[in-house]
């Protein structure tokens, strides 16, 4: 059913899309376009697409599926640029990390009959560093792939069956589909995903700052420690879009954990840390 | 020159010790003692025994180096029984995670020329959760182990070659030996291993609140969740000892974290932000 896919933004997500749809056995076109074109000349090289645009208006225009891979703000100033440009047979989706402001914009923007279709989207995969160089097959397998569509969207046939496909070649490509509203997303993404990567950012530079010009300290912390700044590489470019996007949920969230910690402190002597204790290891179990 | 060693407590560390001897060429004996038998019998057929003791002391007399393998707490008891049933031919080293208390304790009942010595050690190696069943010859390989060896101990010829031979065994088993001071042992391993453990408690024990009873978030936070909180699952009786023997330097930390988390908090949407990301960006890159 989908046979021309234009992969906007090759970085990570973009091409590792691309080699999933490959490997999941899209046939099809699948046009790339990046603002730094090498990128996606890289991503051509890697078989990740079938051919490289030197626009995006033109590239999305001759497909039927238009994938935005890039952050939110991006998401949105490219939403409001294509709304006009495509047909309402164009299916736009995307995988940006925060939904709230992107489903009002497709609400305000897309979804009737006369405008094109958008099915905002949000793969849970990444990895600590960007880029097409470390994109992957099989980024997506076992993973859950968010939408949080408008049940209120009046799509054309032709998009109505753009979307239904679209969501076929998400789990053909090993990932999980979980529907959500886009607030609700917003709350648990603020703790499932951006409460752990504040935290091991706050984490990551508290330890630069005490232990930083002692290298071999961090041999000594082993394991844990790595682990529990792995997600302090993450780079600003994209964190400050989620911070940006969803700022009253991530306070919250980090609020919360600040007074954790405090009560933690405050009772490392009492019995109450065998109820902290507890109940993280029960996190874990259940 | 070691022949004779008895581990004392057969869990996680003290298994993998007696493996991690056996496959680095030990062939002397390594005689076993923990509280509950069936756990030394455990390692007794995974191959890291010779023996299995029925008792503490008589396994220790019968030894040249006894390893204290158990909590904090369990070590300081044993040091004070074992100090005068020893001579001052016997090494008695451990594995316990904090070590100001056990170097005082050290420094009052051992090291004098007519008493046991006793050399105070913390390998940088560990699991989530302790037990035979998770022992491994190479749980040492790469990792540190921190002496905090008292400089003015006054010991026999024959406990000094113990020092030196069971330094030895220890490089052998692929550790890395650093020597520190106890208190800056202390004030160190609270910044790089006991508050990565205490903020994943934390946030173990905020989001099993916050999201417990909905595990299918736990799939949608991904990799990124899995690891911030695979600590989570670290026990009580272990971190109990840590928290009440290193009190201070970990509140130290972890109100420094708290402070951190607000600053986070409330520049979500200022420039500060990119200064965070970036600071924490060094701690990995550097």
């Amino acid at each position: 059913m989908i046979e021309r896919i234009a992969i906007l933004g090759t970085g990570l997500l973009g091409t590792s899309a691309g080699l999933a749809l490959r490997a999941s056995g899209f046939q099809g076109e699948i046009t790339g376009w990046n603002r730094t074109p090498s990128e996606a000349h890289y991503a051509l090289r890697m078989g990740a697409l079938s051919a490289v645009a030197e626009d995006a208006i033109e590239a999305a225009r001759a497909s039927q599926v238009v994938v935005l891979c890039m952050p939110v703000y991006a998401t949105l100033d490219y939403m409001a640029q294509f709304c006009g440009a495509l047909t309402p047979d164009h299916l736009v989706t995307d995988v940006g990390s925060t939904k709230r402001l992107i489903a009002e914009s497709a609400a305000r923007l897309y979804n009737t009959p006369n405008r094109p279709a958008f099915l905002p989207g949000h793969p849970m995969a990444g990895k600590e560093r960007g880029g097409a160089a470390l994109a992957d097959a099989n980024l997506f397998r076992g993973a859950v792939w968010l939408f949080t569509d408008d049940p209120g969207a009046r799509r054309s046939p032709q998009a109505v069956a753009l979307v239904e496909s679209w969501r076929e070649w998400v789990t053909a490509m090993g990932a999980r589909i979980l529907d959500l509203h886009p607030v609700r997303h917003d709350e648990m993404v603020a703790w499932v995903s951006h409460l752990p990567q504040f935290a091991a950012t706050a984490l990551s530079a508290l330890l630069q700052e005490e232990v930083g010009d002692a290298p071999e300290l961090k041999d000594v912390g082993g394991r844990a420690l790595r682990e529990m700044t792995r997600l302090g590489a993450s780079p600003y470019s994209m964190w400050r879009d989620i911070a940006h996007t969803n700022t009253e949920p991530i306070e919250r969230a980090l609020y919360a954990l600040e007074q954790r910690l405090a009560h933690l402190r405050e009772n490392l002597r009492t019995p109450e840390l065998r109820g902290e204790f507890d109940q993280a290891n029960r996190f874990r179990r259940e």
